[in-house]
């Protein structure tokens, strides 16, 4: 069966059917939030513990961009859209809690591909224990997927990228290069961690909730080592120094991977000194924070050499992008 | 210049100028939320008052579906969609207060377009009283826009689609057909007031907070009256009685346009008794909740026959659509 054939109101009613009920429960049972209004009005209604402030990201995947469609299986494009979000939350220190997907799809696209869609929003709302509470649909040429998500931080407690000071410790949970590397193991034919790291990746949103008491700054890995660690240099107007041979190599990863692979997910911390260890995920101490003298730079230690590393994380619309 | 030459960098730090300090401000004035962490973050933060649920929606506009790239304005384009979500806020009984915009572009699309639709946000931004705080950016094939909406209601005082009960009053606002009517004229080449509302449609959301503590049920016409006042049947198990000749029409408007056309973002009231207008809008009674005896339904009153109205709004997916 095609997509058209179940028609828009078709697959509104197979969303609601599968999460309405489920995700009020869910919901309820964490007491985290209460749903008022769920998933099936112009819009969800909700209620958040008080003292606490809102967290509120997006993040998109185009087709041939983002994911391939031949490539890909249809539940990882979900999930991976979904766990972008729980990764954006959970950088900021917050706890995710409620989503909404906006899918855009071909009319004659087959609605099995939906079916593992949904299969991936079903999985990931219980490994992140969150609950999806609307969104949209629309015809288009190719598939188009925008996940929106609501996330809480106690109040005054948000850490973001601007808060780095010279003398601070930078920190990077597990290990990096394994997403970059994953997909290129997956074009190729192959299947093994590395694939299932890029195809189901392992945001972080449990370490920035326990150690936001503690870091001055903190950014997920999204665009890659070089250009994340960058953001949180110019919001703060100061430099790194990051030694190569202490950057947590994923098995098999070459530079370009552990240095530039982006979707890893994984958290960069900034602050004092931290345990060696954080809700069961490694942190190794990569360098420090530098004072910013010519421009707000990255030095790369190789031994006795010092170089200034370049973002070279992916740039959409440039020409290679 | 092309979106390639501006690269995704440039194209965030555009956005950033322009709205970061303004949102802040203009947030922190109204005070109805505090932005903790703007635009340019993993995630933003802000706080609500207490005492306020959440309301969250999102709405897409895919080209060559919701609009035609050589046809409708770039302002138009995230105008609309803005608009969109402030209608859907609106119809909970909410009041609109920040956003997100996941934008897909072609590399090559002159940045003319981008500045338009900045332009466009900026005007949504004044007139709904809202604040950009972010959202996402990936190159594609054809534009693809997702707005998403963070609002708030009183707690308690939210509106759903599932409160009519037989003997209420249906009333909507404003006159219908406009939308629908402004496209078609729109295309031969024509610019008149009903194509002025096609392309800065006005969202009646100052309407749906006014009415909240009365009304039962509450939707707003996106997808046509016949489609939209379905939907609050289907969720309150009753049947509606419409008299055709008190269907507020926008002149020049056909039955077709006034009963089926979408993108209106008027409301449907639903409840007891209301007043001539509302924050300045007219309210027309155009019929009544009655039982449903044989499925919900619409009952299309004209002169002394009686029909039943079939939802003909756009449906996506749909071999039409």
């Amino acid at each position: 069966m095609k997509l058209h054939d179940l028609g828009e109101s078709g697959l509104i009613r197979k969303i609601r059917e599968r999460f309405k009920a489920a995700g009020v429960a869910q919901a309820r049972q964490r007491a985290a939030s209460i749903v008022v209004v769920p998933i099936g009005d112009d819009a969800a209604v909700f209620d958040v513990q008080p003292n606490h402030s809102i967290v509120f990201c997006s993040d998109l995947m185009a087709e041939g961009r983002h994911f391939i469609r031949d490539l890909h299986p249809p539940h990882s494009v979900s999930y991976k859209a979904i766990a972008a979000n729980v990764s954006d939350v959970g950088a900021m220190g917050g706890t995710p809690l409620h989503f909404l997907i906006s899918l855009a799809a071909p009319g004659d696209l087959d609605v099995s591909w939906i079916d593992g869609f949904l299969n991936g929003v079903a999985r990931a709302c219980q490994d992140f224990e969150i609950t999806l509470l609307g969104g949209d649909s629309s015809s288009s040429d190719s598939i188009f997927v925008d996940v929106s998500m609501i996330g809480t931080v106690p109040s005054g407690k948000a850490i973001g990228r601007f808060g780095a000071k010279p003398g601070d410790l930078i920190y990077v949970t597990g290990q990096l290069g394994g997403s970059m590397l994953g997909l290129e193991r997956f074009k190729s034919g192959l299947r093994d961690a590395a694939v299932e790291r890029h195809v189901y990746p392992k945001p972080r949103h449990k370490v920035g909730t326990a150690v936001r008491d503690k870091v001055h700054a903190m950014i997920d890995i999204s665009d890659g080592l070089s250009t994340d660690l960058l953001h949180i240099l110019d919001e703060s107007h100061v430099s790194a120094r990051i030694y190569k041979d202490r950057i947590p190599a994923w098995p098999g990863a070459e530079d370009r991977h552990v240095l530039h692979g982006g979707e890893e997910y994984e958290l960069i911390l900034v602050g004092p000194q931290l345990p060696e260890s954080v809700a069961g995920i490694t942190l190794t101490q990569i360098g420090e924070i530098v004072d910013s003298s010519a421009g707000n730079q990255i030095l790369l230690i190789e031994g006795t050499r010092e170089s200034t590393l370049q973002p070279q994380g992916w740039q959409h619309f440039s020409n290679a992008g």
